[in-house]
């Protein structure tokens, strides 16, 4: 998340849209996003895959715009566009000269109600949905191994599902799903706007207003109905044995609370953390396992902090040729244990939070990384104050902090280890 | 599942209820059951454990009887009640002399419709509920790693979620789920009359008339949604360490065909399987890893073939003091992998049919057993022509298709398996 400079504005449309406008005047681009609070985790039961189906049939016309205008119209204006769908949320995305704004809201606004879909629309996009599912996972033993990592890790909770689906419930949606869905969550009380660029805030209001303010309230935001995980007993280990796989590796994954479950510090102890634990080549884990024991070629951590529920914390390696994962695993367990035991060093301490708000403020170069971080915040339940306090949450870290969060959340029994192994696929 | 000498007659009353008739005139007792083709893996999302809940509830009084009338008739009449709720059925038995049939009936036709609540009687019966499952699983590191177990397996399906629901989601549960959820399930079209004893056909039939009969259809039964599992494809080891652990132990648990979703003789050939491997001290598993080996004290092997979806086959075995359970698995491992690239002794084949069957009819000698056979059945879509082929089903099963189960489905990649080790709870 970064540390904010620009003066960020935050105000609500009457049927209750979220507009934020990050000023950027740096160049004369702007960047456009609509974000919806609503994600693969809230796929209704059996239906998964839909949030990420409507995303690909979003573009597919609305009653004013045949299917394609809109694309059209942004790569005639010189601009780029894109969209994406996550756990929590979707999102679309154009970029442009600034005076487009206003025909990139009027589309967008468009298609938050005029979506038109027929089965000979669905139907052959379903397939492409399909095939898309096929070309990532099913050549892919690693991507299947992180489907079954975290279908194991979450039991209960919807981030067990693979955002893009589980084929045979791809396989049964139809036209009825996708606008059931699309009148559930594609409101104005559900949407957040993000303007980032050389824009004025009052201008940006006017123009929502005249665009995004027609759109009629539907009176509140939908629900967000999601099972929550129970409380792990067990370690789990999951192990996916191919004759495809080239290089051997081993992960671990934790569940853990994320920015928008964790009590007050514990996500920023977290983050900074995984930075000490696995960020990069100077951090405890290389050393310990690439340097000094040369059991791994690579290793590392990261804290995938940003997620509306219970999120995860990953730890990997890499093994040289002549260890084997139950090593290394071992090797990994022991040097969590030091975390969790001792309190890392002081000056190591203060150059991991330097670093990790420095990142923050040089992804502020980026105009369209900056829009996404605060979608994505204000899309998961945080604030625009929580994301621009995030330097000093992360300042006010502790060795203590970091200690406690590791003893706290690294535990064995919350942790899927996911081996993925050269071999036979596994017969009896 | 039983094979069938008495004529078993089955009807279907106008509203849509079924009537299985079980002739048994060996006493002039009577066993009177209600099944519903409802189970914990029907429980809406979010509000696991509402079909046992609910099962609690139905003991609750009705509009026209007050709580604890029924249960004081039975014991006035001298007979036995209980009920159940497993994953695809929730069940009421009562067994009393055969002239208080009509007196069965009335009350428990009665509770279909009748059933009042109030907040008075429902939140002190979660407060039992819950502690119930205090008592089951929160001092038994056995049933909590069983529940790990399925849920691992389960990822997707509703299987994985214990029947008696996960702690934080009854905690939740509420009047009104309880009432939504009986309005839903608790009707005519949903459930199943069986009447075994010294009773006539016609008799039963006039009285489920008179009574059941009186229940309003609702026009059409209701509908059962689950989300189907994915096919696995990585093995899982589920592991829970803990310092009540006496005994140490190991368990696979593959995810199988059901005797409803199995094609034409793979059910019967995994029963028989099954029973090869594991069935008691002369099983193959038991020769091999206890009196061959002698790194086991007990091991076994049972298919759980009686459900609505996808269901399990469990091999388990308790080590040696100076076995490990790597060990102990690796062995269990050598097992099946000959059950599915050798055939079976032909001898050996026929005693275990025999067996089988004769184990069957054997269990007729139980109007209780019986009764229930056939409501399990019925709850799980198969019909009584399915339970009275079961023998000839069991019979028809050959080497060939014992192998070729075990080598199509007792798969690795299909397993989930279970250590239960003694030491101290899992950190990191």
């Amino acid at each position: 998340m970064p540390g904010g400079t620009p003066r960020i504005t935050h105000a609500t449309l009457e049927n209750g849209m979220e507009i934020v406008v990050i000023p950027d005047r740096r160049a004369p681009v702007v960047t456009h996003m609509v974000w919806y609070r609503n994600g693969s985790a809230d796929d209704p039961a059996g239906k998964s895959g839909i949030a990420h189906f409507l995303e690909h049939l979003m573009f597919k016309g609305t009653s004013k715009h045949p299917q394609g205008a809109f694309s059209e119209v942004v790569a005639e204006l010189g601009g780029q566009e894109n969209a994406f769908t996550s756990t929590d949320y979707t999102a679309y995305f154009q970029r442009a000269s600034k005076e487009h704004l206003r025909v990139l809201m009027e589309f967008e606004a468009d298609r938050m109600t005029g979506l038109v879909l027929s089965d000979e629309i669905v139907n052959p996009e379903r397939d492409v949905v399909l095939e898309e599912r096929r070309m990532r996972t099913d050549t892919d033993p690693g991507a299947q191994l992180n489907e079954a990592v975290q279908a194991t890790l979450y039991s209960h909770h919807p981030y067990g599902t693979p955002i893009i689906g589980w084929n045979h419930e791809i396989e049964s949606l139809d036209r009825f799903d996708a606008l059931a869905y699309y009148d559930r969550f594609y409101t104005p009380e559900n949407a957040i706007l993000i303007v980032a660029g050389d824009v004025e805030q009052d201008d940006v209001e006017m123009l929502a207003r005249e665009t995004y303010g027609l759109v009629p309230s539907r009176g509140a935001k939908p629900v967000r109905r999601r099972q929550q995980e129970p409380e792990p007993r067990a370690h789990r280990l999951v192990t996916l044995s191919d004759p495809k796989v080239e290089q051997p590796s081993a992960q671990r994954v934790y569940m853990v609370p994320s920015y928008t479950t964790a009590k007050p510090g514990v996500a920023a102890a977290l983050e900074v953390l995984a930075h000490l634990l696995g960020g990069g080549s100077t951090s405890i884990l290389y050393k310990a396992l690439v340097l000094d024991r040369k059991i791994a070629v690579a290793a590392g951590a990261y804290y995938m902090g940003t997620a509306l529920d219970e999120t995860r914390f990953f730890v990997w390696g890499i093994p040289t040729p002549d260890t084997t994962l139950d090593d290394l695993d071992a090797a990994v367990e022991e040097v969590i244990h030091g975390m969790a035991t001792t309190l890392v060093d002081a000056d190591d301490l203060v150059r991991a939070q330097t670093r990790l708000v420095a990142d923050a403020v040089y992804a502020q170069d980026n105009q369209a990384s900056l829009a996404r971080w605060y979608g994505a915040a204000l899309a998961t339940g945080l604030t625009v104050e929580d994301v621009e306090r995030w330097p000093d949450d992360i300042e006010a870290v502790t060795a203590e902090s970091v200690r406690d969060a590791a003893a706290a959340w690294l535990l064995k029994r919350r942790a899927v280890t996911g081996f993925l192994i050269t071999g036979e696929e596994q017969e009896a």
